[in-house]
């Protein structure tokens, strides 16, 4: 028997959660998309102030907390796609092909110049 | 031969791809949770002058641009979780198990008061 | 003796306080936009579960809340503004001009069809 | 004769140009919130990729782009104001004077740790 994927098994059980608390009725894709958008914020009040390396170097107390907010974050964004009814490794996996297209390594390699221009959007 | 976890297979083609352009030196959490935010804001313009009835019936072909949206943000997700070198299923599943404590559904069910007041944050 | 301007008042009270607390050298424009972006977040909390017709009903108690996120996005604005040496209420007056010949308001006038085609951007 | 503040110039400037346009019906404070998240984020995406010190130096052509942004910010922020009944200079102002008891020149000066606990919220 294989694994579940990981994403279908969170989509299942955020399912059963709404279901159980008769939350269904809030989360039209436009509040969950609202409620996306706080839990990224509360990660960025974590960055907001540090430079750039300490933010690659959270004290364990803050890297607990971090990892509860990205959490949010991918629970969110499970259910904002399930109620689109978007699958979202499909998605994922194709964006990647087409990343892979737009930005060929042998030309954005290395500078932050070619980075910027070439960003991903 | 089990199927390898969804998080974990994007997690690594992400790591390929950074490394192959040598992008890795712009991916400090810092930077990485401002992109992830960026591509949050783009799934919201989809959503910011629509109802939330509209919001759950999107055209065929809104469908196809917020699912890129949404496949950006899982992207920038799992690349800032790596960075920062936490398990995001496992912080998944761990928020799941504290939402589950701290919502009880019988007691919160039902009504937005009760919903707004004891909303997961 | 004219008034002097509310945007220029508030700018000026903000470079004391920064000076005062030895708090400009955090004040970098990266910073101060994720600043920004979080006390957006910060209003936008109140109005997530909330629909459209309730998000125009605050009770008192919420409303002096939400001045006060309100305040703190006008307070980062300017300071960010500052940073970069932009004239706030010039930018402002210019885009409401650019705005009114983008949006004819014989032509725009009325379909939310056509205010999310030209909605401002 | 004092000149008429700027916030309430923009105030009714952004009145007249929503009436003109029969615009008022979509301009919930919901909305306007998310709309208002939209203009920051792309003000955010010009400092994404960059470090902090090249945030604070714009060249000409990003700094006109920016300004802009920083325009649309502001007249969104006024509109959520007036459609909430806010007076966003006397909350501003308001907040101002909180914040200097709350964080007192002599205590939270200089250091970044200070800061940090300290920060506004």
């Amino acid at each position: 028997m294989t694994k579940p994927s990981d994403l279908l098994l969170l989509r299942d059980k955020l399912r059963v959660f709404a279901e159980a608390r008769d939350w269904d009725q809030f989360h039209s894709p436009k509040n969950l998309c609202m409620a996306l958008m706080v839990e990224v914020a509360e990660i960025m009040e974590h960055f907001q102030w540090s430079t750039e390396e300490q933010s690659g170097n959270l004290a364990t107390e803050n890297k607990t907390a971090v990892a509860e907010e990205l959490a949010d974050v991918l629970l969110y964004l499970i259910r904002l796609s399930d109620k689109l009814d978007i699958d979202l490794l499909e998605a994922a996996l194709l964006k990647l092909d087409k990343n892979a297209v737009k930005y060929p390594a042998d030309i954005v390699r290395g500078s932050s110049k070619k980075y910027n221009e070439y960003c991903p959007d």
